[in-house]
């Protein structure tokens, strides 16, 4: 179930702040037409920390019904510790969701047998494949290889999806984890190659909502053990990522208003969506940005009529 | 309205997990016989970011009606991002809070603007005051003094709880909001003395729920400049938070379960609430630990007849 | 041995980067003249870690020489690892220090029992008096109260110099090392007072440099059990610090340079040195940021005739 | 000058700390021998931070000695700041070194502008290349691709040895760097063939003391474009060194005493060095945790003779 391309999306948001569902809609009908191998709602890049329960069930109702099926849906189920994980893990489950995906709580300190608990609980409590989300910058702990070694032997967990950017203990993680059915997935942008290289199911990454069939060729070359045209995908995507992630004011905005600010005015100058707005404490950008980001895809080759930005 | 000592209430939870409030009201009626000045429910020491939005409600509805107007409540509305975090405080102020207290935007990180910003969105939206929490421990970054002053000045903020336990830090605040009004409360246990030395406005100890009676003393004796009887009270309590707390096994559990375990604990061995459950992934303390904080409260003489433990 | 006001004199240095032994001479009279109860030579404000070994016994053997048996010499013996620390030690024994000043050691990680062993070793190695010097923000790590009450009790170290700027750990240093008659320093310009209420056996202020008859000032209140004396002082002190640190432009110079930058320039300005450079990394301060630091000593009323700074 | 296969020598020593040049000499021999493209001289996993001045001369004579001029000798200055490294490197080109390794500046914090002056004035004063070392495990900041870069075009470094062990900054500094000539080197044991095959340079592997032939395998393969072989060769020794440096019990000492006693009593074992022991405050391993290493080195294949360890 857990292979490939499976981007983190994007929530697009009407003008008052509601999930746009015709825009959500649209993103996946792009995502599934360029040949994605799952939707994963509700992450970090589609804010799922700024979402309310009313939206992240709008998100997920909306991608469940556009996927109809063809792709696994993946919905975080992101919040500080496990009673209120658990009750976003019901609903997810009773909105279709194919998996779960839950980080380590967060907010109050925990020691390791803890978190070991948390996980357990989680998968108790509801019928639905676990995926534990380790994303330290955000959490503030890492989750260890041999933890989660443990929980995919016990079948806690069906998946990691390992956005800590750090191949060391990724490796530690596929070692952990051999043999057991689990998939491990990176959700590195600018390390997808390497990951691939050291065998990674799969890739979750935000900037595949602008370019996902960039990451799509990479994964190809990737299975087909063509490792030099993987690194030259990879490399442009690099460039695209660094490229329209500096194009926010740092002394202005967080590197996360940035990022996804950044992939929402990208979806809109490309057609898929209506509006960049990210929901508060996150800060729009401003029409100066949108314009370096403008440049930045017709640079790409990812805005075919330069008219169209005008 | 804040001033003095104003518990943290404890969260007390029936055999499944629900909000006791038979038991959250003798909490109340415990402390306001004690003398304290205001209640603050759903804090970190509530559990609140373990506690379900239901459970929140019900903590706050018990709590409002226990205190009936005799002191303000406070209540937490401890959440990842502003969406949210106006959720609650919309909801709180239905419910009878007097103010609402929250952290700056955690999970994703943020610049300075958008922490200004998330405050600002927060008091717009709600008709009641704000109480900036600043607890760098869970949030991860520390509210600085200038962006503090600058929201007291503005009248977004009426008040700061700093929970940092830095005294330097707390005198840069003292000075940054001196004169707009807005008080200046310290969350620390163990440093209420010197911050009341230094001028704080009130004090928000989380032991003051097992002895709101020691604080009480510590705060006339500060009241009266009697800074001698007032740090030997402090010692006193500095002495009984470090016995209980260190009671749990620090490899089984991390410190906020031994803190919260060992609070409830001792309200259950004095015969406040009915039980010392705490919510996941938070574990409950062991019978042995259970009986190491027994003996710290009558070596503190809080269980006047020993019989009453066995 | 350890009690009162130690300042750690700052090393001036002349034209061509050597210790102007002439203006140490003076810096030292000036504080003797103050009435300071020990001097302490190569600390973090003495730049300890930009000074070759030549400077560092250049330095040394001046403060020894202008002390002349007065008030005792502190010698800082700052460095990486345990045989490097001790050949510092060596020389600084050699050279009439009555004690020595050591960090844990850094760079390398290190785990807790090779911590004790360091001391150890050291206080092994030399016969003078070892102070563990606990500054988390140089070395990355706390020296935890309970290894530090161990190495006092049985008589690994003398003294304990606290640069952490933490009260709450403080007190279970002055806790865990009561009755072993080792002192309690700390090293807050800004935290004295309170330090001093808790039990503290001395202060060692990098701001007594420049103002050492206000923390004489402060001390004395102290003594006296007259904490709103000292608190005033303090406040003044505190308000003194942060106007002269604040000077040099941040996103120019690092905190080190802008403070150990301040009170240079404060002691040529005040007449005591020739010259304010400081040595590599750190970086000198601007003349426009010089006249900023001569307004607030006029201000604070140590420059007592305005003209002077003309 | 910089490429290939460069260990960072471990520095055997005698049983009065000495550093044993004759192991020394043997050490270079063996590597030397196995084809070895350079000798690093005074890393970190040569305990510089914990070898006196003198040891440091006496490490560097000897290898320099040995090397002959067969390939070039990098020396690391390690120290807190710009006078301290300065003579370091200044002893070091006296010595014989090919090139210079420093980090930025620790102990005392310091803002960008400082940590790029630091390398101009090293730069300056000496005669021979300097690389930059970037550890941000020990020094407490990472050094940017856009500093390096700016230092990289205007000729100030030669090369920098990246310890990071994080993919995505060495990409960015693969691109800041392109073109100046600049040598990278990754630092990392564990990610040779991944950052070989994003255009390292050359590799600065510590376990590279132990089994140089495994990394000179695995840089063939990676000349050849055979990036299955290399990942094979990689994932053995990534094996081999979490086998060895988890013998030690790291409740006793700390990660850098485990791989360091780790690798010397690997060279023990191997009949290359005479003694295992490490400098304070590293303590050595216990006769069980070396007996544990031997069972490591036998599984993989480098104790030929099962004999030879008893």
């Amino acid at each position: 179930m857990f292979h490939g391309i499976i981007p983190p999306l994007c929530t697009p948001l009407t003008e008052d702040g509601e999930v746009d569902t015709a825009s959500l809609e649209r993103l996946c009908g792009f995502l599934l037409d360029a040949g994605v191998h799952g939707l994963f709602v509700c992450g970090s890049t589609g804010e799922v920390s700024q979402l309310t329960d009313r939206a992240r069930a709008a998100a997920l109702r909306t991608v469940v019904g556009t996927a109809a099926g063809r792709v696994p849906v993946l919905a975080g189920v992101v919040d500080t510790a496990t009673p209120r994980v658990v009750e976003h893990a019901r609903t997810a489950r009773e909105l279709g969701a194919d998996a779960v995906v839950a980080t380590a709580p967060f907010y109050v300190g925990t020691a390791l047998p803890e978190v070991r608990d948390h996980y357990r609980r989680l998968a108790a409590a509801v019928d639905v494949p676990v995926v534990a989300y380790d994303i330290p910058s955000n959490v503030g702990r890492k989750l260890p290889a041999e933890l989660l070694g443990e929980l995919a032997r016990d079948g806690v967990i069906a998946a990691v999806k390992d956005s800590s950017g750090d191949l060391e203990s990724f490796q530690r993680l596929l070692d952990a984890t051999d043999g057991t059915g689990t998939a491990c997935l990176t959700g590195s942008e600018k390390l997808a190659d390497l990951a691939l290289l050291r065998g990674a199911h799969g890739v979750v990454p935000g900037l595949g909502n602008i370019d996902p069939h960039g990451y799509l060729r990479l994964h190809r070359a990737a299975g087909d053990g063509d490792w030099d045209t993987a690194r030259r995908e990879q490399r442009r995507l690099t460039r695209l990522f660094a490229a329209v992630t500096a194009a926010a004011d740092p002394a202005r905005v967080g590197p996360v208003s940035a990022a996804l600010g950044a992939f929402k005015t990208a979806l809109v100058l490309r057609g898929v969506i209506d509006r960049a707005d990210t929901l508060p404490p996150l800060l729009p950008l401003t029409g100066e940005e949108t314009e370096r980001i403008a440049t930045c895809l017709a640079d790409a080759g990812l805005l075919p009529e330069p008219a169209s930005r005008t």
